[in-house]
């Protein structure tokens, strides 16, 4: 796709676009129903999730756990099974996926098949060479890698992905210091909130009070996903960006917000903490975020009290899209340290999601 | 001192030595009471504090915060103010300090000029070069650096302090591998305590819920002490250990433990974490530690679940005396990243004190 | 006052009305700044506080904690000190007091002679038989006490209160039932928020993974305030209600929102879950508050779900004005049971201070 | 049974009796196992549990949470399956349940009819009439219950329980104030550790800063279990006492201890906080407890700080198994108010049961 198709977005004051939330009863799924409720281009046509919730009314369906409480457009949906062709309509060709990783595995093809665009937050196809992983404040010419997509797989509909959670927070903070700076190694340590590992997720008797050195395959992800944002597409073909990332995932006792220490060594000599204060308080992403409705301006806030950003302070900042980050110091050992707050289940999950559907729609793929 | 001296330390069978504690009141003077309690060779003979305290008994000036109730022994004493010379006794030749940094500057010196002994936690002294930072199962040689301090100073006592409960945690992890590897960059990342900032410490509405991902003088603190720990005494002078630490501080909502992640590049090629799971777990420490009742034997836990250590779970073992490390693995940056918790109040500071009183008592110091 | 100011309310169109904030930058003055930021009525055009923080830029004065960044309008006010001649402007007649106890007995009557109208929500003057304590849904007759204490006192200016966070939800959730069965006997236990007690109130060591059973002063508070709220003026004079509470009140590791348990008996025999349920259910409060911008529509949020309200889910109800009410079920003891919660610094403190301006208002008393 | 048996208890010098532990796995059996390590008369000698982890060495079957190593004479023991004669040993004839109630209908039976002796945490059969619910230091005479037993159902072994957590920290406050003032009514008011919803128990997106006021079938325990302990058996039935139970039962984000707020109203009238306060404080319990190692002496502390007691800082006294009162006052609507703590999983489940063994033990119904 291409900057020729930004005329065919679909107008703000038309009707909203039908969606499906696939996964929809879970806590990343609540998030999605939460932050369509008010969205410009979109509104929710219908609730999916496993056999054990279809059938039943929505609100019957999830044990709804967010403070603001169930849009009334979605209260009486009745949930449908993971199945495209049992949505109960015909006219919704987006569908978000707050699937598990290995449900996604199996139902998203099948919605691909059937000709929807699945913007999902699984991480089932992350790493799949066909499959691009979007944020669009850092790398939405990664979308060409659809056309790849489509021609090796022959799918009438399309699948992108948004990257992991802590990835948003990695990623959005290092595009405008590779972009100035060049990265050649970033220690990451990480404090992730409960959030992140869904409902029931944690019990509470492992996480009050404590601290959990551990999160299954997390840092796997965090050393990998960040590479591919910040990689190149060329001929069709992504190659990720050639710097190192060490990563320690730690579990804390909060409720939403990852804060992300790290220490960064560029490929340019005698970076300063004011160099990178600099590039990242200037940092306005692409062009195109501008026509994107739910993208923060600017995608980073950056902070010069020394003690933040804190999660519970920061994370929401603008409606949790826009990522914070303070601390700025010179490192000892790299180059520059800092800190960073990601709204794990906004930012890093459901709204980056939405932020990629957008983008889709800005770009013209959903038709 | 030498270890000629080695004979003379008292015998547990004889009456327990009278210590004095300073700053007795305070979260830190709390637990020196508690773990007192029990002591084979010390008892607590007197309680001093600022001038509020001074004058009541200890129940009622300090307001009690552990779990175990006031040892009945120190109920009733009336609480002292800092003064060597109005302790009420003459019997008392060590004392241990739990004083505020500020105030154990001022403090201090008066007891030592008094012909005290002082095992001190407070950070006061610590970068003084004829002032020993001692960890008995790291480096009990240092303690020739007071032969230094009495020739300097012409004090008729001693000064001795512990490092800072996060470098307790920091500088016996990295004996082993120092001495079987040498060591050349650490980038260290904790998640520390809300027992470790006193008390009243850390408002409640900072740390619910919450991370502050600032300490204030801690990260200083974290990157010198851990390589005068490890450095070297010759002809009465200190020097440091050639190795580089940088440091993220972070405060978590945890009562007690530190968790310490740790990315560690040695001198030596190709060390695996094999290599470093066995150094760590066949340390033994100098064997002057045998001699100690409040030294962990051995001085670190090496644990093999993936999860672990945990503070709550883990900060407990012997007694909070033994460290404990996990999680060892291969860092994609530098060569090997662990996980370690220690006891912040405990290992990392009042227990740290009366193990480094046990030292001078063994080595002859008490007189 | 009376119906006949009704047509005199200040319209919504002009100009917002500059109001004060005494005591701004505290942890409920914060919350007053956060509230008036987007209000229709009013805006914050002077900021005052102590000595120590009076000549300061607002932005450096106050240590923000809320999750919302500070309004642009306020960050730059220099705070003024607690003098009504010095807040460095001359056309405003509207004070909101965030100010503790012990400084408002002081200089709330200082604004007051000087021809203020202050909203106050300390409890300093709530107990003075001419000082009126409202809740614009419960007692807006109550304003009538404001006549009496213009005549007693010669105040050019007026004072009125709010109660007690924990009152505001013990007595909403009890004037329907009140009306509809009259109330005999109420044992109240309460699980309060963190934030009720100020910053920097309670320390983290004292509260997190704990609870403390006693808040200084606060039982008392509960069980007379609701009898006031509750109560009838005639002549110019309160007379409480006949009932009686019995409270409970404890400190636990919430952030915002107290949750108040309460077993209930009416002077109406037979009085069944049921009952209660309908009678709070079809609550509106009086018809006044349909012309107050930040009364909740109902006052009162009825929940079937067995395992709420809970503070984390429903204290945010309406913007945090409406209070959530369920559980509601036979006490064997006394007849119903059910349990409320408030959102103990917006409905509790400084939403209830400006619900209470909008109600001066919109009676005429602000001129 | 009777006191003529008292002679037959086993000798403390002897060989201590090996016990097995039925749902040795999960939180309360850790607790059981952990408790037993150095139990002057018991041992464990056999673990059992689910299908799922028959078979497994207890390390591997369990994820130990208690932050005590896991016993060495235990780690290596093979879990069993719930079945008595697969238990690998002969010579065990008591057991200890740690089974979730609908697990312990079916369980405990088969072993009492294979001759057991089982002392169960379970509330399965706690309200069978010919099952006693004892707390030692309450109603140790309900045992004879066990005659009662045995004639109706013509079991070989025995079966009695201890009651629900909750309510043994109620009985136990409850007890003297009976025997002094007689009993009319109680309004309680808990706030419950997490632990007592074992492990994985409650997600941490549920509880982490925030109150759950509804825990299943715990008031209808609260509201029964009390008026049996403080009952009477006659010829070998039980008639509860006649008081009336209220409860409020509420799940806070604390770890050990419950918290129990009471307003207690009497039958002999004039009964003040001193009578009270002097009531606990002088109760020593019947004598048949100064046999029992566990027991706690006396088994009530009575604090008079008014901020105590707290579940933090209280429930671990007398390692678990004594319980504190505090804050004990008028009540406006009742006679006296107060606030009692219980560690919930040790004297309220396995600590309980263990101290019923003994009594077992000592009136020698253990053969």
């Amino acid at each position: 796709m291409s900057v020729a198709n930004v005329g065919k977005r679909p107008s703000e004051k038309a009707g909203a676009i039908p969606v499906a939330v696939l996964g929809a009863t879970g806590a990343v799924g609540q998030r999605f129903i939460q932050l369509l409720e008010a969205h410009p281009w979109f509104r929710v046509g219908a609730v999916a999730a496993s056999e054990r919730s279809a059938g039943k009314p929505y609100t019957q369906a999830c044990g709804w756990k967010l403070a603001t409480p169930i849009p009334e457009a979605v209260e009486d949906l009745v949930v449908r099974p993971l199945d495209p062709s049992k949505l109960g309509r015909d006219d919704i060709r987006l569908a978000f996926s707050a699937l598990p990783a290995d449900i996604a595995r199996g139902v998203e093809p099948d919605f691909v098949r059937a000709g929807f665009v699945v913007s999902s937050n699984a991480s089932a196809f992350r790493f799949e060479p066909d499959v691009p992983i979007i944020l669009p404040d850092v790398n939405p010419g990664h979308l060409s890698l659809l056309e790849t997509q489509r021609r090796t797989r022959s799918w009438p509909g399309a699948l992108i992905t948004n990257p992991n959670c802590t990835t948003s927070g990695i990623a959005l903070t290092l595009k405008p210091l590779q972009e100035e700076f060049g990265l050649r190694r970033v220690v990451v340590s990480t404090m992730q909130a409960i959030s992140g590992a869904g409902y029931p997720g944690i019990p509470s008797l492992d996480i009050l009070g404590n601290v959990v050195p551990w999160i299954p395959s997390e840092e796997e992800k965090i050393e990998k996903e960040p590479t591919l944002l910040l990689g190149t597409i060329k001929d069709g073909q992504q190659t990720p960006a050639a710097y190192t990332i060490a990563a320690h995932a730690n579990r804390v006792p909060v409720l939403d917000g990852h804060t992300i220490c790290m220490s960064i060594g560029f490929e340019r000599d005698n970076v300063s903490p004011e160099d990178v204060f600099e590039a990242l308080e200037s940092f306005r992403g692409p062009g195109v975020i501008a026509g994107l409705p739910s993208a923060p301006r600017p995608p980073i806030r950056v902070l010069s009290e020394p003690d933040r950003p804190q999660p519970r302070l920061d994370c929401d900042s603008q409606a949790g899209m826009q990522i914070s980050v303070g601390r700025i110091r010179t490192c000892p050992i790299l180059d520059v340290r800092l800190v960073s707050v990601v709204h794990n289940t906004v930012r890093g999950a459901a709204g980056g999601s939405i932020l990629n559907a957008e983008l889709l729609s800005h770009e013209g793929w959903l038709g």
